[in-house]
Parts: C-alpha cells; structure tokens; sequence
C-alpha cells in the first residue's frame, strides 16, 4: 500500500498535530517539505493541495485533505482499531465529548498561545517589537483556559473523559512551543495540568514527533 | 421521549447554529433562556453545564455538551436518516471533506466577521470607538477566504461536495448578522457565494431560525 503523504515541515504546528496522530496508530505515512523560502506554498501545485497555501496537506491516494484537525479526524478513523480508537468512534457520547474538547483546544487554547507565540516569536524575526498589552491580555485568556481545566483533569484522566482521545493529543504542538518561552511560568499554578501534559509528552508517539521537529530545526 | 434543551438565546450566532442542526433533523427541542443581564451564564448552574460561562450548552438526558460545533455533530448524528445525513456518515472520504471546510468555518471564516461584527457592532455598544484599522484587516482576510470559495463553489455546488451538509449550514448565523452592515459589499464581488447563500437562506430550517432571530430582538 503507498504511504500517506504529509506536504510542509513539522516545525509547523499544525504538520506535528497530523504526524503525531499517524504515529500513534503505526501508519506508514511519507513528509514531503514545502520550502517557503521560495514560495512552494503559494505555487499551482501546493495550491491544488490547500486552496488557502498553507500546511498540512494531505494525501491518500485519490483523497485530498486540509485543515489540520480534519486530517486528524480522517487518520484517526481510518486506522482504528478496537485498541486504538481515538475518536471513540462508536459511543456517541464519548465522541461529543471528544469533539467537544477538540473545539475547546482550537477555539479557545490554540488561539491564547499562538497570539502570544507570534508576538513574541514571529514579531522580533520580522525586525518589530513585541506588543506587551497582547502578551498579558492572551497570557490572561490562556489563565481562564487552565482554570477549566485544571478542574476537568482533578475530576478525570484525561480532558474528554478517562480516556486518551485527539482531544488531548491536539495540544501538544503548541504547548511544546509555549513552554520555550518565559511565560511558561503560568503552568506553575496547575499540578494536575501539569501532570496531565507529563503523560503526553511521555508518549512514545509524541516524543517521535518532538525529536523531529528538533531535527528539523537543527537540519 | 424528553426534548432535548439547548441553554442560551437563540440571537448568539452559536446558539442559532445549533437550532438549525435541529430544526433539519426536525428534533423536538426546547430552548432555555439564559439571561446575560443577571448574569445568568456566570451562575453555578450554568458554568456545570458549561464550564467557560458560555452560551450555548446543551442536555439529552444525562448528557451535557457545550462548543456549537461539537453539539451541531452531536445533534445530527443522532438525527441522521438515509435522508438526512449531514456529516455524511458512512462515507469516509465525503465525512472527512464535511470536516475540512468545517475546520474552515471555525477557523478561517467565521473569525473574520466576528472581527467586524465585534468592531462595527459591539465596541460602539460599550461606548468605544471602532478601530477601522482592525475592520479594513479583517474585510481583507475575508476576501481571502472568499476567493477560495468562488472557486470551490464553482466547482462543487456545496463546500464539501455535490451534497448539503453542515460546513454550509454552520456558515449561516455570523453571515446573516454581517449582511446587515455596510462592509457585506464585499460579497458583490462573487456571484457563486452569493448564490449559495441564497440557496442556504431560502432551506425552510435556515427561514425558522432567522424568525426565532427577529423575534428574539424585537422582544
């Protein structure tokens, strides 16, 4: 069978999200790079991939796929087994719960560190000075995330229940990155966050993933 | 059987994105009212139903949801007939595309008018000032989006395909409130978006939801 194709570098968030889900189900998958230095993500060939020019694309055969947490989805389903079912595919309940924290991930988390990331990160790269009012104000948001959640995980395992699900999985890219950064502190105030995100990043699947983004920086 | 009940006034556009997975699947639901003036949805028994004191939440027996997408999914999955199949279950390749310009909804569209929504409609409520600056940004980030669906919608006569399904209909409650302002000239520029949005808004589902809308204001 001809691996799934991952297109863009898993220095990128949204590229770890979809590689770490085909890791942790032992898919045969291929990264083919994007180089943005020569704008491959704006050319016909990239854009039929992902109308928008961005990474991930994805491609299964005839399938085309975008949006990092559709992919997610599709490789999750695709690949389950009675082991391995990330998604909780088959108790309805479950799932919404799963789906429900995947929407709490990319609407209200994702959004709170990747501001902080770009100004931090992104900005001085680009010659300008960070905006410290957008810092407090997403490190404030990321706060009220954590308080959620810290009572969600004393009550249970993991975020949707007491089971592993893409629901946590999801996190781990961005939170890899925040922790880089000074305001990483803001985790001291949450053991059972902090507890919680030491079980992922303990996850062989996860710490393949970090190893390559770590490749990938240095390479 | 008990209706399910969904928490929150049906003028929040994620409140009216649930009802018109509802009112498609024809469920028997009931809407409860949360009063925001009191400060209702910061009440313990609404943040036990959502946690982030938001609107909308969402019970069927013992089950609590919250995160319009992930009870939209919820509710149409339960629903779901040969007839009425709006995450197009069964179909690996057609539910994954669902999930593709769903993830688009959530993540590129719908942040772009609520942006302008937010600028033009709620600052001036609060007794501030509009930042034109953010707004000419966020038209700009519309247009984007916009493009890509011209030429989908050329192509498919859905976002995810030849079919309805809820990556259109989740686009209805923010479009509807951005068609009341000034910046929605920027949908002049393309034919096919408008015509799916005709399409949309003349579904008899989409007609009950806008009245339940009008009402909620003129009350």
């Amino acid at each position: 069978m001809t691996p799934v194709k991952v297109f863009g570098s898993v220095a990128f968030t949204n590229v770890a999200r979809v590689l770490v889900c085909l890791e942790e189900v032992g898919a045969d998958y291929e990264i083919v790079d994007i180089d943005f230095h020569v704008k491959e993500h704006k050319s016909p060939e990239h854009l039929a991939r992902n109308p928008f020019g961005q990474v991930p694309a994805f491609q299964d055969g005839d399938l085309m796929l975008f949006q990092s947490r559709a992919i997610s989805r599709y490789v999750l389903s695709k690949y389950r087994t009675d082991e391995v079912n990330l998604l909780r595919e088959g108790s309805p309940e479950e799932s919404a719960l799963v789906d429900v924290w995947l929407d709490v991930e990319a609407l209200q988390y994702d959004p709170a560190m990747s501001s902080v990331f770009f100004q931090h990160r992104v900005v001085p790269a680009l010659g300008g000075m960070p905006d410290e009012g957008i810092i407090g104000e997403s490190v404030e948001k990321l706060r009220k995330v954590l308080d959620v959640y810290e009572a969600r995980l004393t009550k249970h395992r993991y975020l949707a229940g007491d089971f592993l699900s893409l629901a946590d999985l999801s996190h781990f890219p961005e939170t890899y990155y925040f922790m880089e950064m000074p305001y990483a502190a803001v985790f001291d105030s949450y053991p059972r966050v902090r507890e919680w995100l030491e079980d992922l990043f303990a996850r062989p699947a996860i710490k393949k993933v970090v190893s390559l983004m770590a490749k990938d920086f240095s390479g």
